[in-house]
């Protein structure tokens, strides 16, 4: 999917949402597990509940490979049922991956050509030639770690880095995750980058927008981890809105009881008419 | 496996090799194509033909991953033979994963309960809280990533950052690998910390060692990607060895012929009395 389509599709629903698939067969209503596959099976209810408010799906890999096997047919069926039934919906596969050139390679080919996402998180400590693979796919998106919605977060990302390794002069020192931004521009395709911010930090978004002022964001911790839209939007919507907003928990687990497609919809709904909205403002 | 039994294996068989399962179906000999599953019969017979010349295999899971669920059966399969017939061989799921806790979780979980691996590489960037849940396994290792082989390295690995946050005081800067050691040594249960440091950047290890005096390195770069053994036993040694030497391509692709099996213990062996040699001298 280029960028355009999913800025057309934006304007369409009126909706920035990105609803992520973080299945936990503990915590999904009890009548799925009697089914073969439960984790399909509660992923498709609940995109049959939602596609029409939401914009992206995200399913996390880390929730399908606990599951081995199983759990890697059910990605499958999952992305699969999503590009059949829903081809303009924008589909991120959370891996958070990340290595070597010649790895990153197979990692692309894995999630771009095998299970056919339209993009993929990846973590960019290993530098240039970790991402530039993922790069290297044409209407493919690889939305990279950047400031990130957890406590340690502050660990590493916000620590200052110097503008000029090993000078003197230190007047350029500024934080990670901003050299992060900064250098990944120079990366070949950039283009096709997108980033991870987290609701949880609002106010960081009006630094962030001087250094890529257009790249679309995906922004978790709106809801279960405490951000808000409202604060998002206010410091990081662009002209092109430039925002995907995910709520995981907060709409997939909305109830555990035999109406929870309706309350993941009812939960999916009350945040996309915020968006439309804030849209109108 | 306890780091205990890893150094006594290490002693037992004169070698401290771990050999990388990075198989590409369009390396390995043709006649493997025409089986039902050619990269586990191909690691099979790398494992059966270089077990007593290693401690450590690390499969590398990108390169299971770019086959979809058959890649992932392979995966499992691999794993399976290793633990079933040599259980006393360190396996380490090269897979560099890393996010939020309730999702590294879901990772560890993947690969210490579900594909039973001694231990997994992880990825530093999201900090504390999305390193720890690995951490939390009884007698299960997690390989972060410190100062890596490639040419990415430099882009934030070795920038330096300030001791202090926003202080005046800047003198206690220093590269941001090393406040990548330094930090995790403060995290729970941080004795199950092992850290990939890069041969091709043997000169650090001296630095290194000052931080992490005790803890095993895994060492990627040495053949394929240039590093050299010596040097970096002369600088990155210690008492219990504490290094694990990875050669993925400088082994399994040492032929691509009928005696690749034969070629790979050639270069398994000649590594291993390398290695031996190092440590009686």
């Amino acid at each position: 999917m280029t960028t355009q389509q999913l800025i057309e599709q934006i304007q369409l629903k009126k909706s920035f949402l990105c609803v992520g698939l973080d299945v936990d067969l503990n915590k999904i209503p009890a009548h799925f597990l009697e089914l073969e596959d439960p984790i399909f099976e509660f992923n498709k209810a609940i995109i049959d509940a939602t596609h029409d408010l939401a914009v992206a799906y995200k399913p996390n890999t880390a929730f399908f490979e606990a599951y081995g096997i199983k759990g890697w047919m059910s990605l499958q069926k999952t992305i699969n049922y999503i590009n059949e039934n829903h081809p303009e919906i924008f589909t991120i596969a959370d891996a958070k991956r990340g290595d070597i050139g010649n790895t990153s390679s197979m990692y692309a080919k894995a999630f771009f050509e095998d299970l056919n996402f339209d993009s993929i998180t990846v973590a960019p400590y290993m530098g240039k030639d970790s991402v530039e693979p993922f790069l290297a796919f044409e209407d493919k998106h690889t939305i990279m770690l950047a400031l990130t919605s957890n406590e340690g977060a502050f660990d590493f990302q916000t620590l200052d880095v110097d503008g000029t390794r090993g000078e003197a002069e230190r007047s350029g020192a500024k934080e990670l995750y901003k050299r992060v931004l900064e250098t990944s521009k120079t990366w070949k395709n950039s283009e096709n980058l997108m980033y991870v911010v987290g609701a949880t930090k609002a106010e960081y978004f009006t630094e962030i927008r001087k250094i890529v002022p257009d790249s679309f964001l995906l922004v978790p911790g709106v809801g279960a981890q405490g951000g808000s839209l409202s604060e998002v939007c206010k410091y990081g919507m662009n002209a092109n809105v430039g925002l995907l907003i995910n709520s995981s928990r907060g709409i997939i687990y909305a109830s555990k009881e035999a109406d929870f497609a309706e309350k993941a919809r009812a939960e999916a709904l009350k945040i996309q008419q915020e968006m439309e909205a804030i849209l109108q403002s």
